[in-house]
């Protein structure tokens, strides 16, 4: 039975490494589409994310019958519930990349990105993809260090969105689309939301690798802190 | 075992329930401390946030624990699992809340809510305790009317929030806060923002009402549907 029940909570955490993979891609190719205006990809995207959702709900079967049919106690219990939260998060980013892909959609041919924000976007987009990346990292080797590391990429993400804030209010709004000028109401609208689905990617991030720290060290940090 | 098992999953409904009354309250408050500018009411659900976390929380040690102790199967299991996801859920409606009553706080002694757009915040307020009120029926009685028509007021908010753009952009946006005129960019951003944390109650709400579906249907519809 334990070598049943270790084989599966193997395969558990690979599925979810594999998982949270694309969810690194997507959250690769949604702001590529988003900075460039890349419809092909934006629609890719969208058209992916219910292959995300679909491990998702796979994995949440599976844990559930794990459960059921090995019984797991203690850490091995607690290693299967947080599968279950994990891929919750997992989801979740990949929700928020096909958000920011419908946004590249909808504004196609033009960019949604101001010209004035672009190097703001740009560095949200690099800081998002780091997340992700250390996400599926700190899935597949439970390394402190990485977990750690998704920590100081979310206080970047904090402070670029904080940015935006700062860039969307400067000036007077209510000229059209122009190279540095003042925004319209739909770029201040795309750049609000947009921002703030940067800005989640680092707290859903951060959910992931404080459950991997409790993993380790049984020590919870406020998941909700962030 | 069975008796306590039985036991312990009332309890478990029961505190579900519980939270759920708070996020109903915080919301309710939210959408109130917003549209009126009120800083105490404001300072209050900021302030009781961490009392819908500490629920979800214990809900989640004791889920963990009822498993591990009662081992349940099948049907029982779902529902245990289910609880960990509904808990989840209701936490992030707090989260929602929450942020409203940071935007009311921070725009204090004004209010964030344009004159223009007093009557569609209105309603997503509304929308949105129905929601929450309805989310508690459900689960204090597992009635699936009740269910339907939490999708209902999901549509409601759904239609509303798609005005908030159409007002927002219905303009040319730059002028100062006027009574029915152009939007500044920070009403802009408010808007945006608020809208759609008011769109993402009827989304949370709708997850809680399709586990409850499935629980006593078995028939689960696509809970990332909305």
């Amino acid at each position: 039975m334990r070598d049943i029940f270790t084989a599966e909570l193997a395969a558990l955490g690979e599925d979810l490494t594999a998982m949270s993979r694309l969810v690194e891609s997507a959250i690769a190719s949604a702001g590529t589409a988003l900075l460039t205006a890349d419809l092909p990809l934006a629609e890719t995207v969208i058209a992916d994310d219910h292959t995300i959702d679909a491990i998702e709900r796979d994995l949440d079967e599976r844990c559930v019958l794990l459960i059921a049919q090995q019984q797991p106690v203690a850490r091995d219990l607690r290693v299967v519930v947080s599968a279950l939260r994990m891929s919750a998060s997992l989801e979740r980013m990949g929700d928020l990349a096909r958000h920011i892909a419908e946004v590249a959609r909808l504004r196609y041919p033009a960019t949604a990105v101001p010209e004035a924000l672009r190097g703001t976007f740009t560095e949200m987009h690099q800081g998002a993809v780091a997340v992700s990346q250390r996400v599926t990292e700190v899935l597949a080797s439970y390394d402190l260090e990485q977990a750690a590391e998704i920590e100081r990429a979310d206080d970047v993400l904090d402070r670029l969105h904080a940015q935006t804030f700062g860039a969307t209010l400067g000036g007077t709004v209510g000229g059209a689309h122009s190279g540095a000028g003042p925004l319209t109401a739909q770029e201040t609208v795309d750049v609000t939301l947009c921002a703030r689905y940067f800005e989640r990617f680092g707290d859903h991030g951060v959910a992931v690798a404080r459950r991997v720290v409790y993993l380790v060290t049984g020590d919870f940090a406020d998941e909700r802190g962030a």
